[in-house]
């Protein structure tokens, strides 16, 4: 048995982007559904939402007070007689008596005849009449009926990620239910005989199993749900089967492990047959990759390092995928390189992780990073420097080498 | 009946603060709790976690290929007798033999004896024996065990928040479990007669309940629990009731409505005999405000009013509830006001809704803001507002008006 050739074509990151935004393109128009407005926190807002009130809903008082009449408290103080009292959530049907004074609370209705509230603080009142010691005029504490709202104002539009204040403005025109953007099904397995779970003892030649977990995560944080996370060995079989459960549930299939050159490359050895597309991209780490679609399902396979993995998410689908979800797009900027770069591989764009150094500014502006510090070597197995690191450096494939202070790209993480 | 006093002082909006500071320390130091690390994603880690475990856990090969000694290679092409193959997963405890080659998987243990890996792209082979196109030095293609992590390495501090970089980390070498600080338990109890749930048709004089919604989505966006949001009406036997349940459950209860200067001011009507502390701040909005300890649960009392409910989250509680569960600070920083701001009443500080305004700049520098424009009135009604803002403007006390230019401290949503 010869071994493979070798791939039949280097491509470059954006090309293969491009070819993996082409297959994802249909998450981008994801259908709506409809959810409790409590649960809709942090889910894209499908359509506009108009209110179907104004608000106030009714004239009503500003104060805890006293409704009259102004033309009735122009000289002050002023005795009136006390007629009665509105409570809030009363109707507040009953008109003012020319004259007299109504005892209003705040939110209450304003009796039709009434134009100004006096605020009780500026009153006495042994409850049969009521002593006004300061005048006010027509409008004061009196809140208009649609001054905040108007019935067929927008209050979100479709798009909106719903923060908490978009939630309290919709509850406050009373929202039931929102429609929002479905979030994308998205569902991961891993392959490889030598992965056992975590929490188990390690036998000589086994590793942990951390892209399930890994990805699961990155796959949430990014606007998607994780429907499925599977394990399979390298039988062929076991992973055919289990690849059938994932594409029966989920939208997008993110597989890890058994795609470059060995003879036991589960993943590849099943899709290729299948139609699916193998090959190496010109980028440090994540080099062997392949995109597939099974059962109409994209199948996106990741090399099995859990750096490979996780840079692979991260450059190929991250974007999309939050512009699914409605996220705000990754940050991209330019920073001065901290530390030189001794040597990068030619040919190959290289992703280093790297960390945000900010100015000693003190805390009262806005935190702007200053420069970018490299915490990974160029291997695509430094697990540690995983959690160090806050972006990504992006190293055009061409450069062999940087000096300290060189701009580079950096994506946010 | 005289109506109540007016407050009997007027606090500044640092002293109540501080005062809800110190009754809500006790959540700054929270228990832990243990979860698995798929649902750790967004927690806090309680405690240092340290590697048990080297990474790579064994010497591996970094290739697909052969491995072999360096020494054997060192002449090429060259032709070795092909003795064994280890596949990731494998044990790989035979040792090489002295001018043979081992077929190598990415990922498997080296045998012991061999000192660098072929890469299968320079290799031909018949399954007998393979020929070395080019040779290699020793370590090449080599990973040892523990270059990446050393077990007792940190790999993610106590008080990191866990993002899917560390989740991946921690999956890694091998964590199951984190042990993460518990999320704050929060109840939410509205009050008034006048409010009807969402989906209802309003009849006159009632409006729809917001608070409970709104509330919750703050409090969840901010990292605590919402156990439970509850409504009563002005009944104070229903209102103590509903209050019990909530403190039985939570370890801090919000409540709105019900406390300023009308006759049915429920909240305070039950909780002032209780030792609960009313009073006015001089903040707008959300003057009165109210606080007491029930069954040694922090109970917070809201103004009823959308704006002032929420304006009272965010200045008196949200800043310790993102400190209590390891959520980043809340920014503040300073930006010239856009637009002029006309007037502003003596003696409250006030917290206006703002939008922030960035420069055009392209998109690839880090989008600072330049300016940040007020988009809601003085009023506490303002609920349209509150979709549209990103930030608080904080207006001192003592500040009537300000120049477009002005520089303003702004705190973020």
């Amino acid at each position: 048995m010869n071994s493979r050739p070798a791939s039949v074509s280097v491509r470059s990151v954006d090309e293969y982007r491009a070819a993996i935004d082409e297959l994802l393109r249909p998450l981008l128009t994801r259908p709506a559904e409809t959810v409790a407005l409590p649960r809709a926190l942090g889910r894209r807002l499908a359509e506009d939402v108009r209110s179907p009130i104004d608000l106030p809903v009714f004239r009503n008082s500003a104060m805890d007070g006293y409704a009259v009449r102004s033309s009735a408290v122009v000289v002050a103080p002023v005795t009136l007689p006390l007629t009665g009292l509105v409570a809030a959530g009363d109707a507040g049907t009953t008109p003012l008596e020319p004259g007299s004074a109504v005892k209003v609370m705040t939110g209450a209705p304003l009796p039709p005849g009434a134009d100004c509230v006096v605020p009780v603080e500026d009153t006495n009142t042994d409850e049969i009449v009521v002593t006004i010691e300061r005048g006010r005029t027509a409008g004061e504490f009196v809140r208009e009926a649609g001054t905040d709202v108007r019935a067929g104002d927008l209050i979100a539009a479709a798009g909106t990620t719903l923060e908490p204040r978009h939630i309290a403005a919709l509850a406050a025109v009373g929202q039931a239910t929102v429609s929002v953007t479905c979030r994308v099904r998205a569902a991961v397995l891993t392959t490889g005989d030598e992965l056992v779970p975590a929490g188990s003892a390690l036998r000589p030649g086994q590793i942990y199993n951390s892209n399930g977990i890994a990805l699961a995560a990155a796959l949430t944080a990014n606007g998607a749900e994780v429907v499925s996370i599977a394990h399979s060995g390298d039988d062929p079989a076991q992973f055919r089967a289990k690849l059938s459960e994932a594409t029966e549930r989920a939208e997008v299939v993110f597989t890890s492990g058994g795609v470059s050159k060995g003879d036991f490359e589960v993943v590849k050895d099943v899709l290729e047959p299948m139609g699916g597309q193998f090959g190496t991209i010109a980028v440090q780490p994540g080099g062997p990759q392949g995109r597939t679609v099974v059962d109409g399902v994209p199948v996106l396979s990741f090399p099995g390092n859990p750096v490979s993995t996780m840079v692979s998410f991260e450059v190929f689908v991250r974007a999309l995928l939050r512009a699914a979800s409605g996220l705000p797009a990754v940050r991209e900027y330019r920073l001065p390189l901290h530390n030189a770069l001794a040597r990068s591989p030619e040919g190959r764009r290289q992703f280093l992780r790297g960390k945000l150094l900010h100015s000693a500014e003190p805390d009262d502006v806005y935190r702007v990073p200053t420069a970018v510090e490299v915490v990974s070597g160029p291997g695509s197995h430094l697990v540690a420097s995983m959690a160090a690191a806050d972006v990504l450096i992006d190293v055009p494939a061409e450069t062999t080498a940087l000096a300290a202070g060189a701009l580079v790209r950096v994506w946010s993480l």
